[in-house]
This record gives structure tokens, sequence and C-alpha cells, in this order.
């Protein structure tokens, strides 16, 4: 098996330590017991010429594996998730049950929360956004209210995305409507592996903080 | 080879007209000479309990495939595009290329113009998004000035996702600080059979209409 390299930023920010994108791709790894390594592009060069041949939208994370490498979080994870059962069923049902549920977390989700959350950064009050979203997580409400995981009957790399998506602090706090989201979040940050992949990110930073000191 | 078939709304007002994501999947199909089908759930019924089980978001398209089901067009292009080279080249280098730049449709891209365009619809002055919109654009022209398609040096699903987003028509107008975006979209939306899947669709409206007449 070739080596998996996660890249990352060697350091960000206080507000984004926890929820940069990276922290997907380790918690797959965790999951389904893949060995990887981490490796930094300065944040301070993610325009630079260099990381935009690497990633063109100029953010993170990237996966190598060998000769393959991509970008784009889903991506990686798309990826991650044909190596292995743990994260992806191998029948055509369970497989095509997973994919269909990464791509809503993708595109029928954060397509609506993130930039929801972009807006609030600046006018909290009044945001456009907000009866989409709260029609979105509706329509998951009344889903995982059903169940306990998206897709085939049980924990699935759509679940890792869906959760990483939910758990962003300030629209976990706007889950009170909807205790199944709420409970589902729960489920999925509480294995060990999310755990794991989170405080490693953690590290990853406060590491570069002791560098910068010296 | 099992039967594919597409399901769509029976009829839509004027305005998404063309816009229908079926028209990803008809347009794929196409692509590949793959045989396939059209079925209709009513645009009336599309919060009903039957349609919810089929998507649970309440929208189109899905595709059936033998035993398999899926919804969200990019979970149904990634499917489609395993079953035909024209749609994505079988070495894993070419295929992690397609696989990362269709994602960067649907995450980088897409999430960004579809809220934009939502926030349009009733705030055309200020948009919220404007900068993050034309930042994302700037970036994808960097990659479209240097080359003729995203992926694998020749047309991919990738190509045909992200033109699909581009040409929406409020988007397609606001492309005039990138010659290259522009150029991209006429190369693919030039292709017979994105011109074969536009107009089969709006046949499909209009046949409704007639039949509404009736």
């Amino acid at each position: 098996m070739s080596e998996l390299t996660i890249l990352t930023y060697d350091w960000v920010p206080q507000g984004p330590r926890g929820y940069v994108r990276d922290v997907r791709l380790r918690w797959a790894c965790e999951e389904a017991g893949l060995p990887y390594s981490v490796s930094s592009v300065r944040f301070k060069d993610r325009t630079s010429p260099g990381h935009l041949a690497r990633q063109p939208f100029a953010q993170v994370p990237a996966l190598e594996d060998g000769e393959i490498r991509l970008f784009e979080s889903g991506a990686c994870l798309l990826h991650l998730a044909e190596k292995s059962e743990t994260l992806m069923p191998r029948d055509p049902v369970g497989r095509a049950d997973t994919l269909q549920w990464l791509i809503s977390g993708l595109n029928s989700v954060e397509m609506v929360s993130v930039p929801w959350w972009f807006i609030g950064l600046s006018a909290p009050a009044e945001n456009p956004l907000e009866g989409w979203l709260a029609s979105r997580l509706g329509r998951l409400e009344a889903v995982l209210a059903t169940r306990d995981w998206l897709a085939a009957g049980r924990f699935t790399v759509a679940d890792l995305l869906m959760a990483d998506i939910l758990r962003v602090s300030r629209l976990r706090a706007a889950l009170g409507p909807y205790p199944a989201l709420q409970a589902y979040v729960a489920r999925n940050l509480d294995r060990p592996a999310f755990r794991k992949a989170l405080q490693d990110q953690l590290d990853h930073f406060s590491a570069a903080d002791a560098a910068r000191a010296r």
C-alpha cells in the first residue's frame, strides 16, 4: 500500500482550529485504520503559484496517495472510502446509498449552511438564507428521526461528512428545533476516531505556535 | 445492461425550464451513448411522502439503474461515469483528476454560485456573496486560461457539471470579466449531446403543457 499524505496548513488563526477540513481526512483514515502522514503548506503561502498548482482554489486539504493527488475534501473522502469497507460498503446498493448521502452533504446541506455561516459573520441579524437552511435541516431531521445513520444501515463516510458539516459551532448552536440532528451529531462526535482526529489537528497547530514562539 | 431511468418532474413553470438538473443526467447519457428512459413525479407531489422516500430534499433528479437508486445529480453523474470512459478515464490518475474537479464544481463553485443566485432573486443590488463568487470565478478563470478542459486533458463529466453550473442565465451574464470561462461554457454547450439533452428537457415540459391544455 502506498503512503497516504494529508496536506494542511502549517498554522491557522484560533477561529478555524478544529474545523480545518483536513480533520475530515484524518477522521476517515482513523476510522479505517489507514496509516497516513501529514504535511503542511505555509498558511501565508496559500495563494502562491506552488500551492495553487496543487489546490486551485487556495484551500486545504489535499491528499497524496502514491502517484495520485487529489484536492477537495469530498473527493478525498470518496477516494479513501474505496480503500475501506469501514467507510463504504462494497455491495453496489450500499455503495450508491453512501455516495448519494455524501454528495447530499456537499451539495444540499453545505451548499446552504456554509454561505449561511459566511453571511452571518457580518450580518447576523437578517440572514437571507435562514429560511432555506431551516428547510434543508427540517428535511434532514425527518430522515434522522427514523434511523441512526444516513446510509446502508450503519456508519459510513457519509455520516462522517454530514456530522462534520453540522458540528460547525454557530450551526450546531442553531440545532435546537432539530433533536434528531443534535443526537446524530453527538453520536458521530463521540466516536474515538473523530476525537483523535480533532486532537491531532489542534496539536498540529499548537506545535506551530510553539515553533513561532521560539 | 440494466435499464437506466432518469426521474424528473412532469412539469415545471417556465423559469426553471432548461435548467432542471435532470439535464445533467440526460447530457451524460447522451455523451456516453447510454440508453435511458425518463419518468416523472408530479411537480405538485414533490413534498409527498412517496417522493420524499425517493428524494429526501424534495428535489429532482434521481436515477434508477436496476436495483440501484440514487438521488443528487452529482452522485448520479459519478455513477454514470463508472459506466463510460467517455465520461471519466479508467486510469487511476485521470479518474482522481475527474473526481476532484467534479466535486469542486459541487462544493467550491456551486456552493457559492447557487446561494448568490438565490439571494439575487430578492435583493439584486447588494449581494453579500458577490466578492466570494468573484474570488472563486477568478481562480477558475486562471485554470481555464491555460487549458480547454478541467481534468485529464480532455472532456470529462467534470466539464459537463461545471459548464452546467456556469451556464445559469444570471451567472453566465456575469462572466464578462472572465473570457476563459465564457469560452469554456460556449465550448461545452456547443456539444451535440448537450443540445439534445436540453431540447429533450424542453420538449418534456412542453408536452405536459399540451396535456394540461387538453
